[in-house]
């Protein structure tokens, strides 16, 4: 493997060989194994695998046989491993996750119905990792490709096994796990004063009972973390045949590319070997094609709305349709709805419904005047990349956190999908297209996500070069986790200074005032003989 | 002001925009006032200044008549303040600073000797800061200037002042502060279990007893800093006409330009707001002179060793200087001797002696075979950037804690300069030149060090540029400072779940109890009546 070291020294000379590292293949690339989850996480991890054969290095990549968004593609050599399950079946149970937030349950049953679903997922994924791992021969021809790196979405730690059994450096790329493992494994303090945790749709400044509940769920993570990943330690242990946690397997990480910014996030302490390319998902943006732009044409000095609840609802129930498309039907802009669901009678005439829709482009558009959406996270970054106000539907997961973020910043705002009336969605709407503030506000956030020195996505593909390169980054790796936990919160040293040292002292004080004594006795023994 | 924003979609057009912004000046550029320090701190952040220059900003720069280093240039405006000292009474107190290294007094005596010359020498920048105060006039004129942001060296805090005074976005750059006041105000973690204290000489792997006094130098950073800043809190509230503290002075940095790199330093804790420009002093190479070319030509196969114990020090003992003369004339390379002694009687023909050498350029020269120092920060980088492994003499300061961290990586040699004999310095010029393990280690140092997305130089200006266009990174500033130090660290809540909350829990129930007996009494009453 050749590659060129960027020690420029310096512009405008190292910026020429920066381009031309950039504009131009390397003439001999580096090789990749490559292990990324389904579902919507894979839209932004593509753009760097994309990029990564753009500057020629060879990419395979392991995944199931069935998959829902991730294709096969002339860019990278996909080996699949068969699943005992079809993708109907696969769909089922994603559908299952979302569906689950419209039905008419009681609040507790409604809460067990989902823990009983993640559940499933999570044994589900177990299984598909399982099936993996018995593929002997595959792993076998893996382990002879002689990988320089691996580039792993974590979520569900399958390729970490795979990193530790095949010795390659790792990096992870993820916007973060539902149990914060993250930051346990990379020794980053997590001030559970300021930093909300996830689910609670706190913001970091939070009254005392937030804080208190805030505390509370953090430790509850724990009991998450064994909810999603508690049969990881054993399948590892047998694949590796030694003692393996699910902690070990979370910690190998030579770097973290996080889909962080903060503008969207709350800044907090963070690691060196965490990097940051939140709105990573933005780089890729096309012109409209003719249809779409016609539609955003015909808008007229009223404009856009982008209204869409994301890749994992394919439907909602028939009575919210009708009260959504009743407040749709009211605003004077045109809405381009991505909408999958039963057909809508009586629909306005501003309403266009659309199976799918190209939202970055379209949120790109300066007609666009307002996104309708569901709070994803890649959703939110591109509402803030293109500085369009947003009214939030979240639904499920860390969605809620994502809409007060938003919300908090003056960018959006929130509403309950399930409580909310026509009324109120018709106002949330009229609110950010006509006050000026929500357009300032997204404007500001905008302005200051945009102002990098280098592009979230060039920067996540050059820290996976730098693995390659180097094998690895433990320069970056603090030695905390030489440490046992009492040992790095320094308790031993303290009870040594307030408890050990001060009894120590009083037992030797002790021990000479006795000597001293019993040599006054004897001593006045001897005058007296 | 018209700043050009660097939302490039995508690389190469990014970086076509980019080396565009770069190469040639801004149409308009911005308004900056700069306040330095003297002394070698200026050396790294001149290259700073300067590129700001290049890139077509309006530099105003604030220094006292008096002078070591910082010169008036053609690329930026100086304005200077009078102060109560002449240039020789100035180079007295510096040189007071470092002759006490070789002062043949008791222990206890030099360190006293030390802490009443660092308490004058703080005494004296503090006065230099009254005097700068004092000028109504120029303050008047710098706060009718519309400056966009304020670039200062923190250490002693007098820029820290007319920030506020002025109400300017700040952009520090600095090392580090001696009693690392930064952590503390950027309310960063620093564990004291792995984050070795300044002038502890430790690693980040300690052993029991080292974390004890580590934890203990710790709590003695507060007495460091009143000896350092005690009264600045009584001028900066005289001169604003408000309460104001020495931390609330630090804690204003929209932006902390940190002269880090972890391949030096170990891996901690940071935040957001933290930018690592270590390295930003190798920027600046050029061709040698003929002189030097000639000389190095000369010294054929077995190339030439530099020493320098750089600005501060201005002569040394003649014993000493005696002793590593005999150990330089025992090795076969040409020694380039930064020397501003007393005459060396029976010089070997292999040294040469300077008033001044071209540092970084003649490390850069492929014929360097090593590099003594006294483990300065800035020689330090220029040695890692340079590849070339090194012989270690710390003086004073934070150099034995810099000496240590290389001496840890297998890059270099630390000897004592007091104890050490001709022998052993020329034995440590013999390993570090013959033994090929510290090349390798400062080759892998080097190569980390320098593969890096953007020069440590490119971003520092970047990030002084991005302060100046938004005035200010507040999104990059943590929530923590509106939180007492107690509510930071979660004691209240605690406090409330472990004692207050259990306690009001069993009056309650007391309470019931009491009731349900009386009750129960009352109710025996009445059958019995």
């Amino acid at each position: 493997m050749a590659f060129m070291l960027l020690s420029f020294y310096r512009a405008p000379l190292g910026f020429l060989l920066f381009l031309f590292l950039t504009s131009f293949r390397f003439a001999m690339g580096g090789n990749l194994l490559v292990i990324p989850q389904d579902g919507s996480h894979w839209l932004s991890m593509q753009a760097v695998v994309e990029e990564l054969h753009q500057r020629g290095h060879k990419i395979v990549m392991v995944i199931p046989e069935v998959t829902i968004h991730i294709r096969p593609s002339q860019h990278y050599t996909v080996r699949t491993y068969p699943v005992p399950y079809s993708k109907e079946y696969l769909e089922l149970r994603i559908k299952e996750l979302s569906f689950n937030i419209f039905a008419e349950e009681p609040f507790l049953q409604k809460v067990f119905t989902m823990y009983k679903r993640i559940s499933n997922f999570s044994r589900f994924m177990f299984s598909a990792c399982k099936h993996f791992l018995l593929e002997n021969e595959m792993i076998q021809t893996l382990n002879e490709s002689k990988f320089d790196a691996i580039f792993i979405d974590p979520t569900f730690p399958c390729g970490e096994i795979v990193a530790e059994y095949l010795s390659l450096p790792s990096v992870y790329f993820l916007r973060g796990i539902p149990c914060a493992i993250e930051y346990e494994v990379s020794q980053c303090p997590s001030p559970p004063s300021y930093v909300p945790r996830i689910f609670t749709s706190y913001t970091d400044h939070m009254t005392f009972p937030q804080r208190v509940k805030n505390l509370l769920v953090n430790h509850l993570n724990p009991l998450l973390c064994s909810i999603l990943y508690s049969q990881y330690g054993n399948l590892a242990s047998e694949f590796l045949q030694r003692d393996v946690t699910v902690l070990d397997l979370f910690s190998h990480a030579s770097v973290w590319l996080l889909r962080y910014d903060f503008v969207f996030e709350y800044p907090r302490p963070v690691m060196p070997n965490m990097i940051f390319i939140g709105g990573v998902n933005c780089a890729q943006r096309k012109n409209l094609s003719q249809e779409f732009e016609n539609l955003v044409t015909s808008s007229g000095e009223n404009g856009i709305v982008i209204f869409s609840l994301g890749s994992m609802i394919s439907g909602i129930p028939l009575k919210k349709a009708m009260e959504i498309a009743t407040a749709l039907g009211s605003i004077q802009q045109t809405v381009l709805w991505r909408y999958t669901g039963q057909t809508l009678p009586n629909l306005a005439k501003n309403i266009k419904l659309m199976k799918w829709l190209p939202q970055n482009d379209l949120l790109a558009h300066p007609k666009t005047r307002a996104f309708v959406t569901h709070a994803g996270s890649h959703g939110i970054y591109e509402g803030i990349c293109n500085a369009v106000p947003m009214v939030l539907l979240p639904l499920f997961g860390d969605q809620m956190d994502n809409a007060k973020r938003i919300e908090s910043r003056g960018a959006g705002v929130t509403l309950n999908i399930l409580d909310m009336t026509s009324l109120d969605l018709s106002n949330a709407l009229n609110a950010v297209i006509n006050e000026p503030k929500y357009k300032k506000n997204i404007k500001r956030l905008s302005a200051l996500h945009l102002d990098k020195p280098i592009h979230p996505l060039d920067l996540a593909v050059y820290w996976v070069e730098f693995v390659m390169r180097h094998k690895g980054a433990s320069h970056l790796r603090p030695a905390a986790p030489n440490l046992d936990w009492f040992q790095y919160h320094s308790l031993d040293v303290v009870a040594f200074l307030l408890v050990i040292l001060p009894s120590g002292l009083f037992v030797i004080l002790k021990c000479c005032s006795f000597c001293c004594r019993k040599c006054c006795t004897l001593k006045g023994r001897f005058k007296k003989m």
